[in-house]
Order: C-alpha cells, then structure tokens, then sequence
C-alpha cells in the first residue's frame, strides 16, 4: 500500500510539473505556427492593361500606381481599384494592382 | 482504502490524457484566431493631390507610386512618403500611399 | 494514511482546475502575441533607379510603380519585379519596389 501512495505521489509531482510547462511551450507553437504563416505573407501584384482612358483592378486588389499611352504622365486612381489617364485621346492606360496574399 | 488509491489511479490517468490533449486544441484554436485575424489584414491605400511639385503621405502610409501634371512621367520618391514631380513649372503633383491595415 | 490519501484527493482536484484554466489562459496568450506582432507588420518600400530602359527590384520585393527620365510616363511592369520605360532613348528608369516586412 505504501508503494502504491508513494508511486500516486511521484505520478502527481510530475503531472503538476506537465501542467506547468504547458504555457511556455504554447508560447512556442504559438510563436512557431505565427512565422510559419507570415512566411506565406506577401504582396502580391498584376498589371492590368486596357485599351481605353481607364483600366480596372480584379476584385479584391488595389491600385498602386498607373501607366499611360502617348508617354503621359498624369493619372489618378478612382474608387482605389480604377486607373485613370488623364491626357487626351488615350490609347491605352495600365493599372498596377497589389492586395495582401494570405496564407 | 483499496478503492481510494484506485480511484485516485484512474483520475490521475485521466488527467494525464487531459493535459496530453492541450497541445492539439492550442493549435487548433492558434489556427483559428490566426485565419480570423488575417481576414481582416489588407493593403488600404489614399490618393493625395497638391499643387506644387511635392506631395506628402499622411503618417503611416508609404507612397507605392506619383503622378505629375502637364503629363510629365518623371518623379522621385522622397523620405519613403513624398512625391516630388521633377518637370519644370510643376502645376500639381499626387501620391498614391499605402498601408498595411492591421485587423 | 488516510491523511495522505487526502491530501493526494486535494492535490489531485487542484491539478485538474489547473488544467482547466489553460484554454482561456492560452487564447489570451494568442491574442497579445498576436497583436505585438501586427505591430511590427508594415508595408516597406525601396525607390531603384538605374541609367538604362530598365530597373530591377531587389529580392523579396515588388515594383508597385515605375518612373522615367524625360518626362516619360509609359511603362509597364516584367515579371513582377521589373519596370521597363517605354519611350525611345530612355536615359533613367526608377522602380518603386515594396514587400511585407514581416516581424
């Protein structure tokens, strides 16, 4: 009977002592699983011509910046995902597109 | 007595599994909080228009392109967060700027 | 020995209350760790300018815009790191080059 107790104890000691370590090594997957994913984080962009004065973004991303035919330089971005050129007659007008890429 | 120290057996054992399981549960409940928070994560982007040869991004923000007027193509990006449109006479100037939005 | 049995049954209890208090120890654990990382997320940006028709981003990043010399603002944008200036006799090409800088 006295083993028995004794063995309860020692099994109990060592349960507790588990116990105790589960925070740090959730701090550790935690950590671990947090840059396994950030590592799949990253900028994602297209390019997205268009042979009119306008040029659309896909749904979901948003301009960055915008080229123009004729070497204009003038543009602006409408509703954060429409690519402008502002010059007249425009054959053509290019949108950069970014969004997040989630893991 | 016999029946106490059994007892206690059996729930100390089931304790054990108990706090076995926790790892799994934590990383499932990491995936979770993880995939709900990077829902929230995307690129929020201002279209700033002044007019002078500079443009400033509010605080925060990194400018990811410029647009100049009298069509000219030719910026530089200053500081991480000012446009500066390099023709001569500059009328006006715009910054696209970017953020990450952070859930 | 019934003390001992006892003390083993109070012990025992404890250990499991213990246990039992993890998962929402550990879903605030996510969430701080979480948020200090969030923190440290942003968006970075390099401007590379080179004396060709051409300019590479560095690794990792992105070219979320492009600039040319002579007021040129026709570009477009290869494999998603390159800014190309399309007029003739390109004497300058600027790449705005962004990426996640993870914590």
């Amino acid at each position: 009977m006295k083993f028995y107790v004794s063995a309860l104890v020692l099994l109990l000691a060592a349960a507790l002592v588990i116990g105790h370590d589960v925070p740090c090594s959730v701090d550790e997957t935690i950590k671990s699983i947090l840059s396994q994913h950030y590592a799949k984080l990253e900028l994602e962009c297209v390019f997205v011509k268009n042979a009119t004065a306008y040029s659309n973004c896909p749904e979901g991303y948003t301009a960055t910046g915008c080229s123009c035919g004729s070497a204009c330089g003038s543009w602006d971005i409408q509703s954060s995902n429409v690519c402008h050129c502002q010059c007249a007659n425009m054959d053509w007008t290019a949108a950069r597109c970014c969004r997040m890429k989630l893991p």
